[in-house]
């Protein structure tokens, strides 16, 4: 099983910008993380991280053939990026959307998700345990599936 | 550590009340699942279902002193029940709200929880696992902040 | 054929609270007068009230298998209770709404029914024949489909 | 007594056009079931259909003076004609609103009437028995008034 | 010069209809003090009155060739008809709008007029000598033009 | 019989100030022409124009005893001054409420009237004919209720 | 093959009317070309145009059993007609709805189109070029489904 | 003369929730304080808390009869009880509603109360200060009354 | 102690100006009360009133320094003053808000205070008793800060 | 004559990506029936696609001197990229917005084009005829324009 | 060349007034920097503060004639004095609207000015530095037009 | 001190696309004249330009170390890149929003930024001079930092 770990925009500075919100952790202790717990589950776990609308898009177009499920945190185009929503709906794999921080305590802005009515489910405001809750529920309701 | 597991109006009727929205699973099925991964994790679950709002905040109060961290899933009451909202916020402790559906993919009043601006974070969509995942996180952050 | 009969909060206060909007019949005159008009259709009715939505919730559930329709007046939780909604929308009885007072001629807030979606049909303004008149089609419809 | 019966546009092609939702009675089903329902209450029912608003508004203007009251299913008209909605308030008769299907769990331009703030009741959702149930009232209320 | 004198839909019943409202002045009342008032001024007055929008379309249509103005009471046409709208700009005449009550004292639906923003101006809650103001103002202006 | 004509805020500068949408009239001629008017009418015409809302208040209260009715022009204090609203509420006499320009076909905010709701009605878009027009029918209906 | 050819109100006097929004082609013009387009494509086009709403479902109503499609410009029906969009959906055929003008650059209350939902498809701003394109692309939709 | 105090939701926390906003009184600090200035004024004051909606429209039914007024604070019902307010409507006593913290300077939909169009009046942000005025305020105005 | 009585636009007709909606007592009448009842605290009152926002702002920037505290009836400004409401928050006293009738029981642009946000609180719909309350409340929590 | 032939993102998935709404043709199929209209009007079609918003906007800026008008179909940037709207207005070519579906029957976030009043035109629903009608009636209005 | 520097109301208070958002400069302070900086450009800066709505409009009418452009503050009335913004509109002069503090990262009452839309351009955030920018760049663009 | 001038999509086509709107100065001709400005001041200025969203981002990111300020056009970004919102607030460098346009005079989308919120200020509709105000007052207030 092959899943992919996508994030969005700015999520590559974690750990510098903003750790009053996001926690002191680097996208890179997330990803290394996400993959051991993979690796316990039996799951390959394929990391990917843009800055770009259309890489993203790219990326899921490209990877929609080998890949089984996606666990997405895509930042800022949450909640604009219409694109980004239609790529997803369109490649047909179950996707969970994490977001570190409780996106529903801050800005009126960030409580609209364009991506989660297309989504299998979201997961918002646990930090790293998100991502891990989120892949294990992943992989969990795929294997359900087969 | 003692861990809350509540659920709101209509959650008592899982498995049987739109099977095609909700799953084939009962709530005891749930209540079940969650202690044993609780007792799996050295974690006390104490369950509570109510179709009354007081009843449920009634709970919340009386056992706040003896508990660490609240798994709710607030059913209906989600949306418009800020009462409750004013007994999670003022109980202080560290609540997941849960959803076994994906409330952001059916009528747009499901997209609005007057409680997750108070809760630690949101799981939404993914079932059964979505409750595992929720007890393992907030069991996760519990322990980092010991 | 059995048919449950349920009235909302503060319709026990009937023919005493506000006379000019909603009549002088009693909750009793009105339960009387449905009871003797389900007699002349060969049909048993349950009437029940409460004030406490979780009642209402609890007698949903607990009639569900015993009934084949449900005339109700949710009174003010018409307009905010998805809670009773969900119960409706669980139990799959097939439910007319009603008033006794014209709600669309009265305050803004009244013209919403969150039950109305999934009810069978909505009777207003009609008084103590509006129930009749729901009886009426209720047990209609429900020979048609017989 | 002497009730006029009124439809609005589309509703002469009752029967073929979308029975899905609006079922396979043709208009001439309905009106002949209310003046059968008429007759054996005593009362004289005279049926209208139009798809033009200014013609229903001139046959009001016309029989107002000869009739007790209107049971009226508007169709389209009910979610903007004002004009119409003048005159009924102008007319002084009361005013049933019908319709056919549950406005309620369709579009959302549908749950709004213009009328029915100026109407004296509403019944929607209850198919023909809607249109009986609505005679059976009116006739009722307007004989306690006597 | 000739001006036209058009009224909407149920403005027929003046005098009957809603007297508390619209005063006790019919419509050849008022059509013929503007004629008086027309012949005063040295100015021939035609007047029209329908139900119908598409009869007043047609009307301002046929007669705009002939015409050097329009005084015209849409009444509830006034709030929704963008087609009637559409007939007076596209006619070219300057156009007074004249309300019989203050609309802006009643409900909030009449407070919009879709015709105001195509007019020359508009006259509200002065009853009869509304009009005669209208007309005075329009004869006043186009004499300015010349 | 004495009406007060009163100018709120930068309608001192007429003539000047934005002749395209205003015309070339100054201030002083329309008093003119209004005080002429009213001498023709037998009525004493008394004119205050202020840019202090304060002002304009204050003239109000102490003016009352002496006058019959008022014409105003509220310039930008139409759509916002509540304080303005009250006053010509609380002194009791009908005004009509006049606008130079027809506001209907100009920045969405003027479209809003706060006044218009207490006032007799309305006269806008017609220019000094406006003022004239809103004089005569205010005469007219005063002396009718005599 | 048979596609009818509907125009709504104002659209008589095309040519006329604002030449400079809708150029100076009369709806002769239009129809003589979207006929002699039809007959290079051997289908046959039938032409109606009225101010009426009634008139316009009247004839959509009596023509739906010998016609496969309709191409129709509702004119300022577009924006308000819920009873036109009524007969539209109710009569089953593809409709391509055509707009002479960029609604899109104009007005607010011109962006919204009540028939566009029930309809196949839209065109705006192309001219009389829209009307052959709707014309070319529903024939060849209707005979890629036979 | 004998007046009702009434406490909604979580108000039985009071001294312990959120001392920051509420501050630390105890709810029997509050009872006891405002049943002594009951004794001064000659008045008996009866208390009742509840989280449950349904307990406090019960209470409010079974007191009306042998009271004169409420003093209620209704916490979170508030904001959205139209069950609550209908009591408050029905019961016909004269209601001051009592808010310990200031809500306008709180979240936006602490700023909308339900229940306030029906009541007496509303004190709000005065702490138990404001209890006191209520009920003096209250007081007053009955005695007036006699 | 010093308080300052602040009271906008049209409350000095207080008792001619619609005594059914704000009674009979005037200005005076209440500047009395409360400066006997603010005596009787040991507290001096200083009351000024004015129908100019500025002159309000005026005064409570030079009594600033002198003043231990604010009661306020700010009339219409309380809806759109933000000057008003800049003077309060910048003046740093204590205000307590006072409305003598209930404004959240008429029109709905009397429900928002712009005023209330930087307020310690408010009093409404409690006639002459409000002030005597807020000055109450405003005295005793000056004395419980000292 | 050179037009543009411009895709936005997930148009090069076309075929695959959710065939039941838009069709089982490929990016390449629609770019090769376009580009043979085109030789078939004289033109050459100059084809593009791109899932990066900044990558369309280069493009259009690269192609404006050398083209001479523009059919795009946006994609999902339809309905949020003002970025691309300002590179079509500032390129100054006709343009012609193209959408396969009807997008108006879709999610209402579709209805709402950013694009479109920059557009000389829109064609909505039409598949891969609405190209073709597109790139006609571009070619037809470059040509009269001539 | 002559500017005008105006200030709405409690600019007269700045330094003291909530030195956390708008530092600690002196209305004094900020009039002489400007003032010297204008002599270093060769320009007069005539500086004038008013709490009073219609003291700015006078002011501002009255020296239109002797002024070149004006540099304003205008405090709270920048959010709803459509009085001052006619008078702007009025005077004709280029004016920059200056905020000392960054409005749009306040209350979002704060983040619509009624007087931008008129104004040639505004500096938000900048403190004292921005009224300096503000001069610099309107002597600029005066001298260009030159 | 080191200065970043970042411009957003289109600017690159400054003085050729729209001149009516933004003039006809290139951006290469405000790089050149912020550049002489900077070195005037003795700070380095660094520009970019891109199209694309994420290399705006990504050059934020890379310079944010050795950059002490920002001066950025955001072009259309403004209005919804929450992106680039984020990477401005991650960076924590002070950064003035500068609008060669008076955006407040556009269409109703120009009149929000997503960004101004987490700015230090805002320049709008000063041309070249926007940009030169904006460099100065940031440096001005990075000096007065030190």
């Amino acid at each position: 099983m092959r899943i992919l770990l996508i994030h969005g925009p700015n999520l590559n500075t974690l750990g510098t910008r903003r750790p009053d919100v996001y926690g002191r952790r680097t996208l890179a202790d997330i990803e290394n993380a996400v993959r051991e717990r993979g690796a316990a589950l039996g799951v390959e776990v394929v990391a990917f991280q843009s800055n770009h609308e259309g890489a993203l898009i790219d990326f899921i177009q490209q990877q929609t053939a080998a890949a089984d499920g996606i666990v997405m945190n895509p930042g800022a185009f949450t909640h604009y990026s219409i694109a980004l929503r239609d790529a997803v709906e369109g490649c047909g794999l179950p996707l969970v959307e994490v977001h570190i921080s409780n996106v529903y305590a801050r800005e009126p802005f960030r409580h609209t998700s364009v991506i989660a009515p297309v989504a299998l489910g979201q997961v918002a405001g646990l930090g790293l345990h998100g991502y891990l809750a989120a892949l294990d529920a992943l992989v969990g309701i795929l294997r359900e599936r087969q």
